[in-house]
């Protein structure tokens, strides 16, 4: 058997290694998409606001575009009475100018009239033909939003590289676009291992195989981060066969993923085929990581592919996605290993064990109380990862946390 | 112009209200699709497990199958020496039985022999021909996975109305799955105003018009919650064309969503455009919710269509969305209005005003240190969203939250 990887490196390093000696970013394939069809995509570019918003104040009320200071004191018992002087239409913008003691009725999303500096409420006050009477008061500025307040001119509001969703998308329809510039990154998967059998395979429990989850996982993991992904199937533990598909994979994709196989047994090739690309070839083989120690990336600087070897245990596979494989595509894309996981910090509701020496991510759950709480790692198969809600994450130095001392995680 | 509304009811009671009146679950548009694209729609029905997982206890190291008893007190000082009989190959069954002792290799993955009960690592051991030198020993049970120790026969592992996602998908795959059956519920999406304009329209400033953002925010929420979107675009507010429109939209789709419209001014003509549903049409007119008042829901048991009025503002629109309308999507499917969000309660960064009798929802964020920020609400208008979490909700008897106190947060 061979022997045990003596060229482990932390997690960053590894990241950042692969990011200088391929020299990220590389230039993306880039797709124009229509607004809706780009959810869940990464956005291509940097998005500035090329107006302010909204474009005039706005009420926020049904009510009546009024002067603050003519309401100071109006109460039930002492209202004030205004002259009502006009009605803001919607969608234009009002002709009609708010002097001491008059106010205009106005709607939600009615354009504020000059000299009116708030909005008071419908069921604040009471019509009586041109007048209206007035049961309280209002402070300079309410029940309106200014021009610009939601954003201004020249404004950075999208980041290249974020994955586009509901406010993203409602940010880019305030300014008019009905199309915009997605990446459209492709990644194969494939699964290799001898235990390993397909779904339109017979499992008969005296064969001893299992069926794939990882390439599911992986590529389902990918589709959620808006990544295209090719499916290359399962093949068997055999160096000529690996070879032949990565090949395949290489010529269609822009990153190829292999799932099992990097282990440092005899039977898994993925190294001695990971090693054939050059130039340079395998940059990192074996990360200071627990689960996904045998983790090996290589890559092809000049013809911008990135093949990397994942564990075969679907726990170390998934962590090894997250932790590694997303900051690094992230990296291809705009230069830096932007982490692709909000992290938060919170109390554990128990004890959780590490050891020095190598980082630790272990699945987790948060308690409706804000609770971090360990799910069993070893059974963390793969139905564990259901409650999940991401890892907890153990640096280096890190040996034990406590009950109720504060943890990282990082949520999916 | 119009009167208050008056006949508000909370938020619960206008969500059970409509499930009873409505009588859902409703039997909802059902489609088989392959795994990979089952991804992000929402299962069709309950999956239990239909064997163990794994089936047979398997290795989750390379190293040697042993017996834990044989190796107490093995150290580099005092090593324990094994005959090594046999080499576990993947995906098969081993033939061999470890006795006193005895061992056999095996890798990451591979079925543990009979009469092992444990894993030592490959690093704790040397080979020398047909004997390891052991120098660690090991506890029972250590370095493996037990059959079924994942899942056992009959588990309950999804439930019907679950969005598909990778842990999810990994499950599925794990039993073979080739392809699943998820919901197809089609919802069609309109926006209604004078001052809404589509993006293929010119904006002058001195229209004072406003680019539609609600069809936009409303649909992309919906594409992430596992829903069929179909948008209609825009009409402006005279009840013929809202009312030909809708009447499209309900031939074509199984819920209706409008915004804007749905405000106490005279201009709003969504009431009665819904009111012309039957039986029984509308159910909702008013919930006491911040933001979301003037909400108005409206269907027809018997042709199966709910259709939804939501506010104009897109601040508004988003928590009538996510309070309110995802709930009753979910009941629609599953008879019970499960939540679509996760809750969490955490500690407030600052103080937060709310008012009684009201249920409210403030956009916030959440720190790195797992505080709440809360977001100013008024400027939430649409860029905002982009850095929030979810919705901080302050129940209709809560006032105030201090800067430290707990707060709900329902994130998105």
């Amino acid at each position: 058997m061979g022997s045990v990887l003596n060229t482990l490196i932390s997690r960053e390093e590894a990241i950042l290694r692969v990011t200088e000696v391929l020299g990220f970013p590389w230039r993306a394939k880039r797709e124009s998409v229509n607004l809706l069809d780009s959810w869940g995509y990464k956005l291509a570019y940097d998005i500035k606001a090329v107006c302010r918003s909204p474009q005039w104040a706005r009420s926020t009320r049904d009510g009546y575009a009024v002067r603050s200071a003519d309401l100071y004191g109006a109460s039930r018992s002492f209202p004030v009475f205004l002259n009502c002087i006009d009605e803001v239409k919607m969608g234009s913008v009002p002709s009609c100018k708010i002097k001491h003691e008059t106010c205009a009725a106005i709607h939600t999303g009615g354009i504020l009239p000059e000299g009116a500096d708030s909005v008071l409420m419908l069921e604040d006050a009471e019509r009586a033909s041109e007048f209206i009477e007035v049961y309280d008061a209002v402070q300079f500025g309410e029940n309106i939003i200014q021009a610009g307040e939601d954003y201004k001119a020249g404004d950075l509001l999208l980041h290249s590289g974020d994955r586009l969703d509901f406010a993203s998308i409602g940010i880019l329809a305030s300014m008019g676009f009905a199309s915009v510039d997605v990446f459209k990154l492709k990644i194969g998967v494939l699964s290799t291992g001898d235990e390993i059998i397909d779904f339109n395979e017979p499992l008969k429990e005296e064969d001893g195989k299992i069926r794939d989850i990882n390439s599911w996982t992986v590529s389902a993991l990918l589709k959620r981060k808006g990544y295209l992904v090719q499916q290359f199937g399962i093949v068997k533990d055999d160096i000529e066969l690996i070879e032949s598909v990565v090949s395949e994979m290489l010529k269609a994709c822009d990153v190829v993923i292999l799932s099992g196989g990097a282990s440092a047994s005899v039977r898994d090739h993925t190294a001695d085929v990971l090693s054939k690309l050059s130039d340079p070839g395998i940059i990192v083989h074996g990360i200071r990581l627990s689960p996904g120690k045998p983790t090996i990336i290589s890559g092809d600087k000049h013809n911008f592919r990135l093949a990397i070897g994942l564990p075969g245990h679907p726990l170390s596979c998934l962590a090894v996605m997250y932790a590694v494989v997303l900051p690094l595509l992230s990296a291809m894309l705009n230069g830096e290993p932007r982490e692709q996981f909000r992290k938060i910090i919170l109390p554990m509701e128990r004890d959780v064990y590490g050891h020095t020496g190598t980082e630790e991510l272990i699945p987790a759950k948060l308690s409706r109380e804000g609770k971090v709480i360990p799910l069993p790692s070893k059974s963390g198969y793969i139905a564990a990862f259901r409650e999940s809600s991401g890892f907890i994450r153990l640096g280096e130095n890190v040996e034990t946390i406590r009950r109720g001392e504060d943890a990282e995680v990082l949520l999916w």
